[in-house]
């Protein structure tokens, strides 16, 4: 084509590549130890049971697997899910949920069903950096709510969410992460996410919770979802099967209002049709067998734990002093604060040549802050290679000091 | 949620459920005999091939076809269909190839990358159900170009072309689906296809080629895509696994100019990551094996070819005159248009009476006309469940003339 620019939609002109995904091609050099990525240990995929399960299927279930679907999603899958939620406090049943291809898809749908352009929704600072991605070329409105130790600040949103209410504008929808934040590593304690609730239901508000990590505890109590406490029906809740089976299947399930979810379905179906129908029939008879899922989430946690320590230990060994960094309770990621002035996106050219890399902080949050940042995943290495790429790490940073 | 739709935004206004997706559900009653789908047969999947390579994958690639895949697709895979596309005539690497998630997804993408509010797109009259609705709720302005009895006229879609060169208005793509269309049953020629070229070059006119049928050709010659004459890249080519190896998996592939196919990959980074891999890897191997997949192409050409011909014949013997039919040369469904007056859709309710079903051909008119036709698929039951289901059809449409 001569000219295919002029073809293109506005909306096309906020789609930005991903910093993590392109950065993922960057370091395809094995020498480099890669904290940037957000994936799970190959270790932790259970490949003889999907083997003697993928084989059941054919088998037994191949007419229908290997079949188009229905766009919801395969029935006893999301009666799984269903079970699975409500083992969580999660009140619903299967015509609640919706399976997509990962919970990305669900962010996509929801800025697509929800935002017009110029729409506001609030998101944390910082938050998931695809999240940003997919509701941008909806509407580049996004507020940032800042985080502390447990989460997205409730009080400052509620402040935010009245100003707004004073000039009449209606935010789309409040989007967090309370479990194992990406990247801030934080968990939001239950009062907070109580505090949540009331305020979805006096400002009749729509609360996004993306709960990838959930399952992946290392310490500490267990809290339940928000979703949990929404009597009144105002959160979509996002899971997902990457972190707890494998990411390759692309399985993501939204659970909520029964009106929503048939909003999502209709949006789907001209979006994809629906989603792999063999993996949803081969992770439905995994999460069926509820011992062999517990027992295998028990073994990923005892892959990461160590890991997660080991980064830590050797933060503190080899990291110059002035930083500060969450211990996650959970999830895959630390968030890291170097002393102001240092900028982590100028330093990543040089941390590349030591052979180590990390996304830098600003691109997760809206407003531009946070170049002083970092995110580090701990969970796809094992102990000895992040020793050495915090050490690696280290020495770069002492440079800048 | 009190008020839940004051949330949502005008596009989702615009998105419709399929009505054939919604068929599909009225009729799981198993005494129907349905025309309404357009399922491959669960006869014509290879399943213990699909067993035998799930295994190898599993034990030989398990980390990387369980992992996160990169956006663009398995690079393996995109070979392969590279070297598919060059067997028939498109001269493209893999570098001009992703891989969407079935192609439906790359409809919808089509439609977000491109269209504004109001934007103005050529369909054929009628076209594939699921591309309306894709587009739809990006820009409502699809205008529709006749077929006749070799697919899209042509010289109709200039002349229109002209005038909105006139006033000063470019239409963002031409979206065609020569080969066995989708309802139809056409197959446009080579003249007419270089004559599409040649309106591109002239026009600098994006054409979306969407070819789900082209390997079931069950007479007549073969007619290269139109791709393959497409020297100076205006075309981009949707293809499937959906028709060759199976829905379930998912599996569309894109072939354009690299400038647009690496738009489309940044799409895609928010809208879901990647596809599922697992089923990439699968496909993989067993279109690599050439022999293999020609000849199991060959095995359902040989399940088809006679439902079909079971199909066209009982019409003959059991429909009233009057009305008119394609004998299409390959893919899955037959247009029927019935004498004028007769309104299919209003028919319907009588023929799942009669346990019978099928789509009516309004939904494929943009213009809302046809709502004496109907589209009749063949290759999901066999011959004499065709039969009988032609005869009871013939009954409802007898008490209407």
């Amino acid at each position: 084509m001569k000219d295919a620019e002029r073809l293109y939609s506005n909306r096309s002109k906020e789609m930005k590549a991903s910093e993590i995904r392109e950065m993922l091609k960057i370091i395809q050099d094995p020498e480099i130890i890669s904290f940037a990525g957000g994936m799970p240990s190959p270790d932790s995929f259970p490949y003889e049971e999907i083997e003697r399960v993928a084989k059941n299927i054919l088998r037994e279930h191949g007419k229908v697997a290997l079949q188009y679907g229905s766009t919801e999603g395969v029935i006893p899958f999301r009666k799984v899910i269903a079970k699975m939620a409500i083992k969580d406090g999660i009140n619903i049943d299967h015509d609640n949920i919706l399976i997509t291809n990962g919970s990305q898809q669900a962010l996509d749908m929801i800025g697509k069903i929800f935002l017009n352009h110029g729409d506001l929704a609030f998101v944390g600072l910082p938050t998931y950096l695809a999240a940003i991605n997919a509701f941008k070329p909806y509407s580049k409105n996004l507020v940032g709510i800042p985080l502390d130790e447990e989460g997205m600040q409730v009080d400052l949103l509620e402040e935010k969410i009245r100003e707004l209410a004073k000039k009449g504008i209606t935010p789309k929808f409040v989007y967090v992460l309370p479990t194992y934040h990406n990247p801030a590593g934080t968990l939001m304690l239950e009062k907070r996410r109580k505090k949540i609730i009331d305020l979805a239901c006096e400002y009749d508000l729509l609360v996004i919770e993306d709960d990838p990590y959930g399952k992946l505890r290392y310490e500490g109590d267990k809290v339940k979802p928000i979703k949990a406490f929404d009597d009144e029906e105002h959160v979509l809740y996002l899971g997902t099967s990457s972190k707890i089976l494998c990411p390759g299947f692309r399985l993501g399930w939204s659970i909520g209002p029964k009106e929503i979810i048939r909003k999502m379905v209709i949006a789907k179906q001209s979006m994809d049709l629906c989603t792999n129908v063999f993996s949803q029939w081969i992770a439905c008879e995994i999460f069926a067998k509820e011992d062999l899922l517990d027992h295998h989430i028990e073994e990923i946690i005892k892959l990461y734990r160590p890991r997660r320590d080991a980064m830590i230990k050797t933060m503190k060994e080899c990291f110059p002093d002035g930083y500060k960094c969450t211990k996650p309770q959970g999830g895959l990621f630390m968030w890291v604060i170097l002393p102001e002035g240092i900028d982590t996106k100028e330093m990543l050219p040089e941390a590349i040549k030591e052979k180590v890399a990390y996304i830098s902080g600003k691109a997760f949050n809206v407003d531009g802050s946070g170049a002083n940042t970092m995110r580090l995943n701990f969970s796809y290495s094992p102990e000895d290679t992040i020793e050495e790429g915090i050490k690696r790490l280290g020495r770069v940073i002492e440079k800048r000091i």
